[in-house]
């Protein structure tokens, strides 16, 4: 569980963009978004604003760099305390070595002076920023180039423009972000862990599941199949996600809305209206992906069977723990992603399984390897080779469209000379009460 | 709790868009977001989608307007289902009167073809869209306007500008939104039905806290105020938002983090680290705003004291129940939304709570009426007048920063001649196990 015991809150190294000012021989860098945007998220560490935000990052000459965050009055003192103080009270516990004063808008150990400004609230946050670009940066304008990441709002960069300054996008911020620090990762493990906690509330729902004859289901007599019942009724796929949702929640984490339960042949359902009714020999794949605090994703599939009867699913379960291991072996830096989903998916068709099977077909599903951090899918992806810090989700699986599905997934560190499972919870595809 | 019922799914009136595309003199609406991307998920119903998609309405010969949905192919059937099959089965459900056929592409009700398209996915969403402005409205453009939401990607509407179409933003969807359909204030009744569900939690929670001395809490002995203990240990704000999002995730609906508890004197904790002590005698505001499966969200808030010993939070919350009643007494068609704020903050003054002291004075907390949808801050917003169809959050409350807060807030329907509460809780101050 995630403890209430409070740790530093995080703080981000703002010295990587204004480095990336400097390296594209740029005047500032912007940021515009809404509490949706995980870049802005990251790089203020401002949680829950209901309206549009700005970050501006500028050089500075009494310091490596400025950096304004522009918010509505409303959250002010938790924009401090999280953009501001966050940046001292994460230094002075973490341990700093820079030229850190104890004032707000002083330097830290990036020497980025931080500041949070709600003038001009009433005024778009794209109108706010380029304000304090003109007072940051000095001048009209006409030949300042900002760096923007490429999705910031069209209205904001139409602001920016028409105050005389030309747009160039960055990748900056989500190269920082797939480089995760200690105390991201300190993050992600808890929030595996409550994942974990999820994925073991489903299993021992299950291994709690009794067989019912159709008869004592009830229903239109239509199907005839006997079903899952728990806890006095049917177990429905929505009656299971209820149940992991709840463990999360009572672990401090939320289900951002991506538990999925995928029962037997049925698809993927991502609309929360499952009516889906459980039933023995099927197998339920079981996927979470929660939001911790600080808003890090964890990321872990299993696949259980109630009442199996060792056929198709135990074979699927065989090679899918194999290809998982081989996959996992692969994991250090300089390995290109590609090579551990290849790999796991030669494993695969070494058991029969073929690789080139596509969503339709009997096979592999298709290798899913991404970063993960504060989205829950960011960089590095496929093109890209490993590199220490990265933390990615490694998942392997077979379907057959006649029977069902199996996979595991989990969350993987890439550390300087191999790679850290977080958290995780055990393969067996049997229930078990634990 | 929300049933695992089936409803119809929703469908979104997409003539409201070709409307706007005829008024403006455009050739077409175009729109390309995330799965955080509020209009595109109203536009569509498609829920869920990791990359971003986009969203092509243009008119045509053959029907009222042709829908084109872009996404990628891990998602096509689920966007199938959301976007086109979702129409028909809305259309065969609550009774059409247009010329629908029971063919994907072909028109329902609102006389719009919709169709998903998987192709190019590798490509931008806004590349993407601009080949289908390409193929629905023909020519190479260099005349065509294309209406987009003003907060589009800027990326995006640059590949949009650069295939030949100029950009016009346009408020439509917004003005859709704000207007409920009944099958969505069905869906805002059951997802406050839930949110009260969780309010009610937290007032079990408290009901069964006891108060302990602070010999029996522990602690560093630092602070000697009585705590309350629950379940065996001190309750503190993050165990109570913990046990309110479980009973949340129970009725089916997630959190959204937005559960907050603000106890006593301390600032609303957002960010979710409060090992923040609750006390007797102290005020605990419980805010909940969660969201349902089909993405509409609940906003109710109560303040509870254990253990008051009838001083101001008494008067406090006689006096907002007073301002709450005739709040909800102004709310009719043709009602300047302000005219609500501004009757509870003249009863609040009666009672004696200044209406103009800031939040860091005593006094009124500054009334919030705000739209609730799919977002938690949508239209209508003040400035307007109330129309029937919009649904607002009205919240009311006091503060005295050496004491504490006391805020009530509902979710309340505009009908044809008054309003309706959706759900709700009692308002008494004393947690009561019901």
């Amino acid at each position: 569980m995630i403890g209430s015991r409070s740790r530093p809150p995080l703080r981000t190294d703002l010295s990587q963009i204004t480095e990336s000012i400097a390296a594209a021989d740029a005047d500032a860098f912007v940021a515009v978004g809404d509490r949706f945007d995980d870049d802005l998220r990251y790089l203020t560490r401002v949680a829950g604003s209901e309206r549009t935000y700005a970050l501006v990052v500028a050089p500075a000459d009494d310091a490596a760099g400025r950096a304004v965050c522009c918010v509505s009055p409303e959250i002010r003192e938790r924009a401090e305390r999280e953009f501001v103080s966050g940046s001292r009270q994460s230094e002075a516990t973490e341990g700093g070595d820079g030229d850190r004063t104890g004032d707000t808008g002083r330097p830290f150990r990036d020497g980025v002076a931080r500041e949070v400004r709600t003038d001009r609230a009433g005024d778009h946050a794209g109108e706010r920023a380029a304000a304090v670009v003109r007072d940051l940066c000095g001048g009209d304008g006409g030949d300042r180039t900002l760096l923007v990441p490429a999705s910031i709002p069209h209205d904001a960069a139409v602001y920016l423009e028409r105050a005389g300054n030309e747009l160039a996008s960055t990748d900056a911020v989500a190269t920082a972000r797939s480089r995760k620090t200690n105390a991201e990762l300190d993050r992600l493990r808890r929030v595996q862990r409550a994942a974990a906690a999820g994925v073991a509330r489903a299993e021992a729902v299950l291994a709690e599941s009794e067989v019912a004859d159709a008869a004592a289901v009830g229903g239109d007599g239509s199907d005839r199949r006997p079903a899952l019942r728990w806890d006095g009724a049917v177990l429905t796929a929505e009656r299971l996600r209820r149940a992991v949702n709840a463990a999360l929640a009572a672990e401090g984490v939320g289900d951002a809305g991506d538990t999925t339960i995928d029962a037997g042949r049925s698809p993927t359902d991502h609309s929360h209206v499952g009516t889906t009714t459980l039933r023995p020999g099927e197998t339920v794949v079981v996927g979470v992906s929660p939001r911790g605090p600080d808003g890090y994703r964890g990321d872990l599939t299993r696949t259980f069977v109630v009442d199996g009867d060792g056929g198709w699913e135990r074979r699927a379960s065989v090679a899918v723990e194999a290809a998982r291991e081989v996959a996992l072996g692969e994991v250090e830096p300089g390995v290109p992603i590609a090579t551990v989903g290849g790999e796991a998916a030669a494993e695969l068709a070494a058991y029969g399984f073929d690789p080139n099977a596509g969503p339709d077909g009997a096979g592999a599903t298709g290798e899913t390897v991404h970063g993960v951090g504060m989205s829950r899918y960011e960089a590095p992806s496929s093109g890209t080779d490993l590199r220490a810090g990265h933390v990615i989700a490694v998942e392997t699986g077979v379907r057959d469209p006649t029977v069902g599905r199996v996979c595991l997934g989990d969350l993987v560190a890439v550390s300087d000379d191999g790679c850290e499972l977080l958290a995780g919870h055990p393969l067996g595809i049997t229930p078990e009460t634990r």
